[in-house]
């Protein structure tokens, strides 16, 4: 089996690399084959008929927008759980998030999970939704407010016994943000929301930060790790250039095929290192494919195991990068060779996220070889914003995002209410959340040990006890919102 | 001198009449020629570059916004007063709304008029700005709501000491409805709004309280006039079908123009029925050309002098209708003939208008002939929206307009705060207004004697005591608002 990379949840993060723009790099990935918690409530699919362009009248062209409905725990007059779908296929949200419906039920809530336009089946023009700006122009975080507007008044209105019904939006990471911008938006829509791990703020972060999380979690881990990962990116670039080193390299690392530069490998690593880091749960996960509990320390026990003073070779480091690598080979036994990256077509997900980075959300993410582990590689807005237009002929507008939304400076999200930002200290996404308390009513609760959107899994008998503390300050939140 | 009626501040009506949509209603005049204040401070423009479309990425072009900056009473850090500008040259708005100049020295406070996009100079696309939907379908309440958010950001950006001005926004009318949702979707800018005579629910008020207004308007003067006007519709008819009945009925009334149709003649009669109710001020003013003290009072003085128990003759019903509307000559003495319509190609400010009736804000008015003195007019959604499409190739969807800022039910306006719903007992267009606290935050004050937006004018001797006490109000209201 080839471990293919299904670029999928949170974010493709675009970081500058030595090939440049026209291939981004990319990570964030749930594996399609099995989940951490399979929901067979989460194929209840049904469609709501939906204005293309709520924002202007001239194009009247309408879609089909899926959401999951479960009405299961409901009662009438009882509050909807909504959660505000990101960029991917709704039932992967609905199957990650498993702790709406573990609190459905003391709520008697009904639970809807709605599609993103332009993610998943909801593709205001199908298959060619990608194909020309005319077609991309409505993929805007505003557009799909107003589908989700929509969906609740269309809910509540077709749903006996909905009409009074309190709603109370989820999301995390784009959708915390969504979640977020939805409540603060449409308070007359919407009681409250938990923004888990909603990096609302990344576009104005110090790009390195991003970085040094990363770094600080593999730190934690065992310093003698970081020592050989920040060393091997120049033992790669040596093996690289000798005759035949790009083929050694594709070798070492059990690559499906052969590498065409040395900068694919590194962008490949780089990922990895990212995700392991988003994704460090303290149980066995499905998020990057299958992966282990705290998938950064049996990474980092493989590198460092059976360490001697002093590692004398290139080859050497590199092997022991490629042990860490074979954290995902140990743990399945079926993964064959690696891909470097996504083949073909790429899926639906990455274009609209490379589309949304390129318009409201460009989030720089950069490393100084100090801060973090990686080689020094600044943040070009200018390199950024020439492949957005090469690419979708927009150029990114963050200010706009922050005129729209607040957040800069974040002091005036203090006119909003009944948000609560909660944000896991391992989560390198953390870096953009909000994370202190800025007005009592938009409380940020800090997960210690936690990785990103922990919070929103269902109950795992592994969890550490912030977060299920955590989990009982929401919902005495939203006890209070609803009530 | 003609009489022309230059549609400018206010509402275009949309009343269906006899002659359909093709040419719809209108009303709502400012005569440029003489202000009831005229503010050489009202010609100091300055224009800001704006985005034509703040909402997708797609369409990269700019325009440039005017505005009327005015620092003299201004102080470093004071408030910022914030005109958000509607259907018409920012000069008119800036004109009439002298209470923000009044109160400004006591608040050292900067002073700003913003354009509206689509009216005055503020042409996104110069004078082809109507000319096809590509161009029209960035006319919309966000698009204008977004331009202001910009303004703002831009004067505290480059006016020193401007950085943490609390903003105070104000507007009557259209301009009142942008006031308040710009407080509901911008609180991060704005600390409170003034929202005088905004008849924000009118999309969906029933069609007949606006004529009714009006009705109960005239009744309040002389029920004999109402009887005259009513009875005026027949008496009219009977003359127009006799043979030179039309040439008899333009030689009575003065017309400029030979009438065409007997519609053309009540269409614009009703205009001069609906405006001096909506103007009906305690001093003379130039709303609506140049109008006497109380002009409804006038009106009906000269329709019923001489009243005898017996009107027996169509020719003298009309010819007391005409003496009403010769309020107009004998006030400034300068009217030759009376115009019964725009000529030639409409004002900006009524293509706009226009524009924004058949989108956003479709407010229907009727008349039953019951609780009115108008003859049975029921409003007919789907010949509206066939005009709209006919006319602008969109069709209405005040729905959206309802999503978007609430409304529908008008108690979940409750989740905003810091607006002030101002609405006079006297003005046809309190009928979509919020005439009853929500909530303590969302004060809905009624100003007695008050025609349209009263409260936004200079300080008058001739002002009631009603309208004194409510802007003592908001005044302190601002002042709790900007501490």
């Amino acid at each position: 089996m080839k471990f293919f990379l299904t670029i999928y949840i949170l974010f493709i993060v675009y970081y500058p690399s030595i090939a440049g723009w026209i291939r981004p790099h990319h990570f964030n990935i749930i594996s399609r084959s099995i989940h951490d918690f399979h929901n067979d409530r989460c194929k209840q699919f049904h469609t709501v008929t939906q204005q293309v362009d709520h924002l202007s009248f001239v194009n009247k062209d309408t879609f089909q927008q899926r959401y999951i409905l479960n009405t299961d725990y409901w009662q009438n007059g009882r509050p909807i759980f909504f959660y505000a779908g990101n960029e991917g296929d709704i039932d992967l949200f609905c199957d990650n998030t498993g702790f709406m419906w573990d609190i459905a039920p003391n709520f008697n809530a009904m639970i809807i999970f709605a599609e993103h336009r332009y993610y998943g089946h909801s593709l205001p023009y199908g298959n060619q939704s990608y194909s020309k700006p005319e077609y991309t122009r409505y993929l805007t975080s505003e557009q799909s407010l107003a589908d989700y507007a929509y969906l609740i008044d269309y809910i509540r209105t077709n749903i006996k016994g909905a009409e009074q019904s309190s709603t109370i939006v989820f999301g995390g990471s784009y959708g915390g943000m969504l979640s977020a911008y939805f409540r603060m938006k449409y308070p007359h829509l919407v009681a409250g929301a938990l923004a888990a791990s909603a990096p609302i703020l990344q576009m104005s972060t110090p790009c390195e930060s991003f970085t040094r999380i990363i770094t600080q979690d593999f730190l934690r881990e065992s310093s003698s790790c970081v020592k050989i990962i920040r060393s091997s990116w120049h033992a790669i670039d040596r093996i690289g250039i000798l005759p035949g080193g790009r083929e050694r390299l594709t070798k070492l690392f059990k690559l499906c095929h052969p590498l065409k530069t040395i900068a694919e490998l590194k962008n490949w690593l780089f990922d990895i290192f990212a995700n392991i880091a988003v994704v460090d749960y303290p149980y066995p996960t499905s998020f990057l494919a299958d992966l282990p509990a705290f998938p950064i320390r049996i990474f980092c026990t493989n590198v460092t195991s059976s360490i001697i003073d002093e590692i004398n070779t290139d080859e050497e480091i590199v092997k022991r990068i490629v042990k860490g690598v074979n954290v995902f080979f140990n743990y399945t036994g079926h993964t064959e060779c690696f891909d470097t990256g996504s083949q073909g077509t790429p899926s639906l997900g990455i274009l609209g996220w490379s589309y949304q980075s390129c318009t409201e959300f460009p989030m720089p993410i950069c490393s100084n070889g100090i801060s973090d582990m990686f080689e020094i590689q600044p943040w070009n807005f200018q390199a950024f914003s020439d492949y957005c237009f090469a690419q979708w002929k927009v150029r990114p507008r963050s200010e706009w995002t922050f005129m729209e939304f607040g957040g800069k400076p974040i002091t005036n999200f203090r006119y909003y209410s009944n948000i609560i930002f909660t944000n896991g200290n391992l989560d390198p996404w953390s870096a953009g959340g909000v994370n202190s308390t800025i007005v009592s009513s938009l409380p940020a609760i800090l997960i210690t040990g936690g990785a990103h959107h922990l919070d929103l899994r269902a109950a795992n008998k592994d969890d550490p006890q912030s977060v299920i503390q955590v989990r009982q300050e929401i919902v005495k939140l939203i006890q209070k919102w609803v009530s």
